[in-house]
């Protein structure tokens, strides 16, 4: 059977069976393996999250619209936003790039740059890397980061049932951002800027991710297939229903202007890398408290399995016909 | 300028110097970085050693001769190599994967099950990964390992006069391997299994890079590109010049048949992944006595900084006109 039939997340389950057959004792180390954002491995007494993404030519982006500045900070913060999903502290970065023989050696550098820059923001050492060709860009990086302690993480299977459900930050610019590069979407040129940054440049919450795991939430993930979607991992890894409503979801301003279309994109568009958590009130309440940036409590975990209902004005369910973004 | 023209060293030290001119404090912990064949760095009281390497479709392999099992196996073995070439134990690895949609989950669970094999053999926990679509398939790891120590570490840049330089194993299978799948050679067929076999199911000479480190070696890395353009980079790095003599070159006996041309192909051709490396005559020694592989000296370090004489029976210089594989 095709790739493309099975879809990423049954061909991830498949290869996550063939590891499970042979799993000799070595992989004790590993705490938390394939199937959340980021590996948790222990290395004598300390604890490890180590992750790896890419951003491939006319999957992530396409060449009409690059820019190899923004190119270089999103392949390194999507990463770096995997660490944070952890509640993890990026410590390293190696990356391997793959490029046509007929790129320009200063887009080359202005792809370093940007992912200096993100590198630098977060306290992140680019320690080593790989240059190939290949007949379209692709940049495939890996983070190598510290959590305190083994409990002291955010897993994708600890949501429970009564917890709350909150997100970080606003949803759906990036993918408002994309149509806007795209030509499918003419927002006003304020909101085109905002957009396309958005899509460029996400922010991956470190900070916020650390003072999840300080303020004991357990359950969190950055959203990076869309809400709905990845609400939807939560659910089966926790073995738990939610509820959200949709009036509750912080759509981003600029996407907000779209009406119904625009709450849509909130709901199941990827790649805001917010970070979506669940836990007690009280425990929202404190890293609200504390965090740099808006935290939006939009629904509760329930007894369902696996259930997710999308609640209206009128508390009818809005059905989705795709749930979020998928790679295949 | 373009990227084929600059070639690939020149645009790696494009890179390097503009990460030097950014780097904040946090790069204190890299103790070696881009340049070798894994980077190290110190946490806390520890060194780790972090290496990523890909293989692409039509660069490194072509569809017409793809062996799902043995891409898995060699994508984790060059990474593995690159550990072995610090002198480290390799612990975990993340490997981000690209494959068209028409991919048959079969030849992904193949791919896998060959990086599974590879993993068990080296005491490796592939700990995570990642899967997107593209149009050709290309197969990117990050393998991350330990050193004993800071000084207990394989470098290029270690090599001194008067060292003796030594290799493991034979040299030259890997790419007449390569130009028999491609058709541009006709071995016997047991010699053809023995070539095709050495050009996919490299083994990472681990064992060997850790007796070298243990019996005093300083100075080591892996012939990915070829030994005389290999042997380069140690001469550069270390600012010294070399000697070695070509009838001393251990040519595999499956290439050896082909004359001088074989010779050519252990001297120039790359993806081996034997370790070259540097040392007094006695540690060297030492290692012989202990590696389970064959440990040739082939020449030694000299003053001339940069050059390298590849000597002919007749003490007679072999000029090249290209010293080895290039990326670009």
């Amino acid at each position: 059977m095709k790739a493309s039939k099975t879809g990423e997340f049954a061909l991830i389950d498949r290869i996550i069976s063939e590891i499970n057959k042979v799993k000799p004792g070595e992989w004790n180390s590993l705490v938390s393996g394939i199937g959340d954002d980021a590996a948790v491995i222990r290395s004598r007494s300390r604890y490890q999250v180590a992750t790896t993404d890419c951003l491939v030519e006319n999957v992530h982006f396409k060449k009409s619209f690059l820019d190899w500045n923004a190119l270089g900070w999103k392949a390194l913060a999507i990463n770096l936003s995997d660490i944070a999903a952890m509640g993890g502290l990026p410590k390293y970065a190696v990356v391997s790039l793959a490029i046509p023989l007929n790129t320009d050696v200063e887009d080359v550098v202005r792809l370093y740059k940007g992912m200096l820059e993100a590198a630098s923001e977060s306290g992140t050492v680019i320690a080593g890397g790989n240059i190939s060709r290949a007949s379209e860009i692709a940049v495939h990086a890996a983070v190598i980061g510290e959590v305190p302690a083994r409990g002291k993480v955010l897993l994708r299977s600890k949501a429970k049932k009564g917890d709350l459900i909150a997100v970080t930050g606003r949803l759906g610019a990036a993918a408002a951002g994309l149509r806007t590069l795209g030509g499918s979407l003419h927002p006003s040129r304020n909101d085109a800027d905002i957009l396309e940054k958005a899509f460029w440049y996400p922010q991956p919450r470190i900070d916020v991710g650390r003072i999840l795991v300080k303020s004991g939430i357990h359950c969190g993930m950055d959203i990076s297939d869309g809400l709905v979607a990845d609400l939807g991992h939560i659910l089966e890894m926790s073995r738990v229903g939610a509820r959200i409503e949709a009036a509750r979801v912080p759509v981003h301003p600029s996407v907000a202007v779209l009406g119904f279309e625009g709450l849509k994109l909130a709901l199941t568009s990827g790649e805001d890398y917010e970070l979506l958590f669940t836990g007690k009130k009280e425990a929202i309440e404190k890293v609200a408290a504390e965090a740099c940036c808006p935290i939006t409590i939009i629904g509760e975990i329930t007894r369902g399995a696996g259930k997710l209902d999308v609640l209206d004005n009128d508390g009818k369910n809005i059905p989705f016909e795709n749930g979020g973004w998928h790679h295949f």
